[in-house]
């Protein structure tokens, strides 16, 4: 027996939970006020899809005013591609004869891929793949703090560079980081350290793509950058609102949920577990904040409950809904294979988050 | 173009990363050795589907012997059901009239459907669902220290009893606990004396149901328990082996994940980030052990890296793969719509996971 989604028009009160609801009006206004940002400093905005793993939402990015998508993985990539999406860019080191092949077969297919190597290896890997007739578009992931990924020093980038531009299958696009919050100097620095050794080699580097939500607001105080990604700006998350990168009135992601029991004073058990909140805390102490609920806290997670503590004489009883802010709405967008959309709480659309549970 | 799954034969080197991997012949030993216990002690073994949600595995766990099977969800059982699986306990509070027309739904078309309640509220639902002509079987839910759901005392699980018993649609069939770890005496003490008032009251309590993976080996150590229910003991986990339930031999579940960066000293990134691993620490405070390189530490996850520090001399170098052992398995599980199996190192099958992504 399938799942019978709400029809638009339905009031999210009727909507089975645990369930991701997305308000249309702060997508929107998410969508807009960062693109408007970015058209006014003047730099390109590639808007990074994990997040909602949607290609009806990437294309409202993309008309908005968006230069193409950020993927991290080739089967997402697939996804926004068979969509029609032509501008995406794997922010990942692709290894191994097999996905270089998949990565072909995408390259073959759309017009502007390009992908990101931190070493020779994956340089290497990704020559054997791609020849001259069409080469692919590399840039250097650079470590400028963030302390994952990418080379660690300009000099290292500025090599990497080399041997990109030196294999036939290759083209040397430019540089690429994931910086550490608050990090535009470090960013700044790296990036007008390496452009300088890569002028005096007599090797273009057009593209220089810096990211982050959290600092999205701040892109501009990186001069050289001439692109930023972002994910989490499009829905934002409690992790957002604490980072000041958004007020509580641009949360456009609610995790709908059900109290299913009030077994003890002060105690709540909603039907919103670790599979649907996933237990990233980023820094948090619990698990979600109940919108109208300050004082309850979300103090444990198992898979299928949430046990909340601390709850007031007005929290709703037993049967009733609450919504919660996620964490994080990156993991929990993946834990979904649909979402719902609302206006003013009356759904306006079911989206499949076709992206979700790829492989590769 | 579809993900190509690898045929039974491919050796898992050949096969992408990051996933799910599950050693068949310590699967097939998990299985066995927990229903041998069971048999042993004279107790139903009643598995729970959560950890794997595949009906081909609870199909094994019963043909060795288990009772019947105990999900979480109405659309978990429905997968079960759909696999000729007839015997499902839902642990669960099932709320709201559409919840309770498809649980009577699923009710009429399986013989040994069974669930929890631990409120008047969840009673009252219920019985507006189901009639005398064939009842629903219901058990107390009972809090004995786990602080999760659970009605607080014997007498007010007795209370509970005689309002299920009065009600046409449904039977009272006995109490249910998930308890705290090592929580033997409280189980004991609470059944025991809610079995002496419901007794003195005239009302049978065929069924009493204690759980947990964690004390599955202590499970005589709750006499008056007539079953037990457990999930992650199939698959065993870092926080089983913490537990002192199982040990290295018998973890059936590796997540293989691939070396996609070995940025700086000491230092490599994976491609198992929250998106394979998930967050859960469980009380660790890495993400998960890496078979093989004891001292390594997964540090940080971000969505699709896993950053390891303490690297050794002899850590994989770009390109090559690593076995993790989760902190638990459940959760990964959740995470893949596919996971493979396999004989020392050999794959014998891949499997959906069937009742992933259900909703409800």
């Amino acid at each position: 027996m399938s799942f019978p989604w709400p029809e638009p028009g339905t009031p999210i009160a009727q909507i089975p939970t645990p369930m991701p609801l997305i308000d249309e009006d702060r997508l929107a206004r998410n969508i807009a006020r960062a693109q408007e940002y970015f058209d006014g400093c003047g730099k390109d905005f590639r808007p990074h899809v994990k997040t909602h793993k949607i290609p009806a939402l990437a294309l409202e990015q993309l008309a908005a005013g968006a230069i193409g998508i950020n993927c991290q993985k080739i089967s997402e990539a697939e996804v926004f591609a068979d969509a029609g999406i032509d501008e995406i860019l794997i922010t990942y080191n692709i290894l191994g004869a097999a996905r270089v092949a998949r990565l072909r077969a995408l390259h073959d297919r759309i017009g502007g891929l390009r992908v990101t190597a931190d070493s020779a290896t994956t340089v290497d890997g990704l020559a054997s793949g791609f020849d001259a007739a069409r080469p692919l578009s590399v840039l250097v992931e650079c470590d400028t703090g963030g302390k994952r990924c990418g080379v660690q020093t300009p000099e290292a980038a500025a090599a990497l560079a080399e041997r990109i531009a030196a294999a036939p299958g290759l083209r040397f696009l430019g540089l690429m980081t994931y910086p550490s919050v608050g990090g535009a100097a470090a960013v700044e620095a790296f990036f007008s350290a390496t452009m300088a050794l890569l002028d005096a080699r007599g090797i273009p580097c057009p593209v220089r793509s810096n990211g982050g939500s959290p600092d999205l607001f701040k892109a501009h105080e990186v001069p050289s950058a001439t692109e930023h990604r972002s994910g989490t700006y499009i829905y934002n998350d409690r992790a957002m609102q604490r980072a000041g990168h958004c007020g509580a009135e641009d949360l456009a992601m609610h995790v709908l949920a059900t109290v299913v029991s009030r077994p003890a004073p002060g105690r709540a058990v909603l039907d919103c577990g670790s599979k649907a909140l996933t237990s990233d805390l980023l820094g948090f102490s619990d698990y979600g904040r109940i919108e109208g609920h300050e004082d309850a806290r979300i103090t444990t997670l198992s898979e299928e409950h949430a046990v909340v503590e601390s709850i007031g004489a007005d929290f709703p009883g037993i049967g009733e809904q609450v919504r919660i802010v996620p964490n994080h709405t990156c993991v929990v967008t993946n834990l979904f294979d649909r979402i719902v959309f609302h206006r003013d709480g009356v759904v306006t659309r079911t989206l499949p988050v076709a992206a979700r549970g790829t492989v590769w």
